[in-house]
């Protein structure tokens, strides 16, 4: 603990994105908390944008 | 806010289907609690039906 | 299935209307995806305000 | 209820042992708490383990 | 990794009960997967009986 | 979108903290990925130490 979930649109986010999101997430329990960094977990779910809505629609079409 | 996730059968909802569904759940908030629609957001995670286990079991086979 | 897990500002809907809400969201997946009404799971989570951040910041501040 | 969801990383289980899984999941409710057993509902999610930070890092790189 | 939510109905399991949920579902985990045991995380969230729906409707009454 | 789910021990953070979690963790998404900073949501989800099971025990005993 502390345990993290992120979800962002599919594709958004490069790999090496990715790994500074975990990274700097992880540091702020750390500094903010002073949480054990080993018992920090951040598992990234990525949506597709088709399958998110914001104001009753979703926020872009399908991929094709 | 409202958050609404919502998990399905992968392959259940078409994307016509998909939209309905965000639209509709997005306005029973505005009309029961009087939401203001641009802060409800509802998220779809499909999930394998060979993932979702009732009574013990999977519900289906995986696709293959 | 399906399954829906809707967050709600803790003390913004009374009981009759989580009741209401409950109600609609599981016509609205018997209505588009013709799904088994029995078979529609609701789960609400009251989140208080000041532990939900848009913006940056907390909603509201905590209750005293 | 209850309701379980499951994180596990993507190819980390077989069909096989994810039916264990749900099976064993589901007896330890009906053993524990009396649940009745067609009303334990598990969920399955893979989550790339490239996507997976523990300790500031994921805990995999992507597949290729 | 692996991560467990478990949502249970307020009030349904004693502590004992949920050691030995916690203890049983890390056991079927190392059992089936041979995952680290110290990587097994368990998280419990008890939701009131009133706010989980299904069929449409809350499953209990709110407590008073 | 983005949407965080932050998982904490209960009492383990002050609102001070939480503020600065949220404020941190949000910045993080601009930072990074260029976010609209208005649409990220980050919710906190406080739990019992006693409902968090690692390595198959709750990290901590129920408080009194």
């Amino acid at each position: 603990m502390p345990l993290v979930h992120i979800h962002l649109g599919r594709g958004r986010a490069t790999y090496e994105q990715k790994k500074e999101l975990i990274a700097r997430v992880t540091d702020t329990f750390v500094d903010v908390l002073g949480s054990d960094k080993d018992k920090v977990w951040v598992v990234l779910h990525e949506v597709p944008r088709s399958e998110w809505g914001i104001g009753g629609k979703p926020i872009a079409e399908p991929d094709r």
